[in-house]
């Protein structure tokens, strides 16, 4: 969707991940004036073609006498991507201006600097975009300690203590659903939209409380399906349970005893925080394109203030 | 590959799976005298073409002047196959001939029966095929009692007694494998076909102790390629250890205490064989090719004794 060209920006904010790019034009204070949100993931891009897309996408905010700040995250920032910002590793606050990487750019209209992702030795993980959330996340709640948890294709567990992300953990729950209900010999069972509240977290209890029942659980989906024709909404929902409730034992160690947040966007933050929820744990609730934007506002605050490492 | 028309056989044996149509000429006495194997999986067609598919394959077998019988067993007996051949429940022996269907054929040249599959109510499973490998099994191993583990795409654990197929239960976990590893972002780390033994078990190991390990493990796979670089198919044996691990875990009122077989083809049968090993328990071994036919064999024998029931 193409917004009117309205008024010029003063910055402007971007994420930029494997199947979408979102720009918001900005004003000095904080106050977004148009936002232009497009399916030109990085993943489908050669290098040398992000700044064609970006300009693409951005034109109704330039104009040829202003130069504008970009400041961006996510996968845009990978090997693969528009410029490698190379991961910042934990222990650290989430990175800011100082460790972004300024992208060498033609066209005299933008000045972009890609925010990197995080890393952690062991075990192995990383993240690149979440660090963004998780900043905007502290800026709107200062005193929050404890654990936050981003469901998503790859859903993250982060410890975060002091403003600084202390360790994290990745699974590949999102993904796994993807696959099983659209691939999978469960396609035909589960291709419903509807949703029932009572199976899933049956299916959450089972597998959290027996993980392993996980792996035995998933055939009997299509199993019953065959020789008792259920409703279709409730295999859905039990396999969503299935897969978050062994995410959950698997978590365990990062949840317990903590504070805890759920960073995402509305549904599928909405089953967590129920999932959650029956394990007697209060959630702390947080929309991901929210928290996103709030991050690359305060890391735009320090923009004048640092110098670039371009 | 098509085979020369040498002699004539006596009878037709048949596997008719999703992928697959193999088919054995057979003289009475049991003796094999040539097969044909062919890609024509039932997955691809309506029921109204699996005749002319099956003459095609069996061509070379076929005369004018006599009718053969084919016996046949797999996904072709499904409700969307050859002809429906219901579900046996358990417990049962491995459905055989009086419990056959007869597939209404407009060619003279054929007879055809189509062994039904096996169902269990509680919990909700199914199976089609793998009874008349389990036949095979049975009758090539007289005395066996305990538990039969058939690895496949979705591999079946079979508990039999007494000639009874008492219970069974299916897990995704070759189908799993296959959709992380040719699907999911895992595809670049595990693309190598190397085989690392020592991975393998130690991811094994990992699953197996504590299952939830499993759903923490996949992404540290992506990570590990990552940041470390390590070699390919170290990650490829670990994806199919954590997957096993789990299953074994989840498997373990089937195996704990129990004979145990393992049947399925050389290279998926050793890996479980090798993951068994390591919790201590000897195993027999077998051939799913072989088992499939000596159960359809098996299954011959009995057609002239018993009444058809088409």
């Amino acid at each position: 969707m193409k917004d009117m060209r309205v008024s010029q920006p003063d910055w402007l904010a971007a994420d930029w991940g494997t199947s979408h790019l979102r720009i918001w034009g900005m004003r000095a204070n904080g106050e977004v004036i148009g936002r232009q949100f497009g399916d030109c993931g990085m993943s489908r891009l050669a290098r040398n073609e992000f700044e064609a897309e970006f300009i693409k996408l951005a034109d109704p905010f330039l104009s040829n006498d202003k130069t504008l700040d970009v400041i961006c995250c996510g996968m845009a920032g990978s090997r693969q991507g528009w410029a490698e910002a190379s991961y910042v590793g934990v222990p650290c606050r989430p990175p800011g201006m100082t460790q972004a990487v300024q992208v060498e750019t033609a066209d005299p209209r933008i000045n972009v600097y890609i925010l990197p992702g995080i890393k952690q030795n062991t075990p192995s993980d990383v993240m690149r975009g979440e660090e963004t959330q998780i900043r905007g996340f502290m800026a709107t709640n200062p005193d929050f300690d404890g654990v936050i948890c981003l469901p998503g294709t790859h859903t993250k567990w982060v410890h975060v203590s002091a403003g600084e992300i202390v360790s994290f953990q990745t699974f590949m729950t999102g993904e796994l659903f993807a696959l099983l209900s659209k691939a999978s010999v469960l396609r035909h069972t589960v291709q419903s939209d509807g949703w029932d509240k009572h199976a899933f977290l049956q299916a959450v209890d089972r597998s959290f409380s027996r993980p392993s029942a996980a792996a035995a659980h998933l055939f009997t989906l299509r199993a019953d399906a065959l020789l008792n024709d259920p409703y279709e909404n409730v295999a859905r929902s039990q396999l969503s349970g299935i897969l978050i409730g062994i995410e959950l034992a698997a978590a365990r160690p990062y949840w317990l005893g903590q504070n805890l947040a759920v960073l995402g966007s509305h549904e599928i933050a909405n089953a967590y925080q129920l999932a959650l929820k029956a394990q007697g744990l209060e959630v702390t609730m947080a929309q991901s394109e929210e928290m996103t934007l709030a991050g690359l506002k305060h890391a735009h605050f320090a923009l004048r203030s640092v110098p670039s490492n371009a």
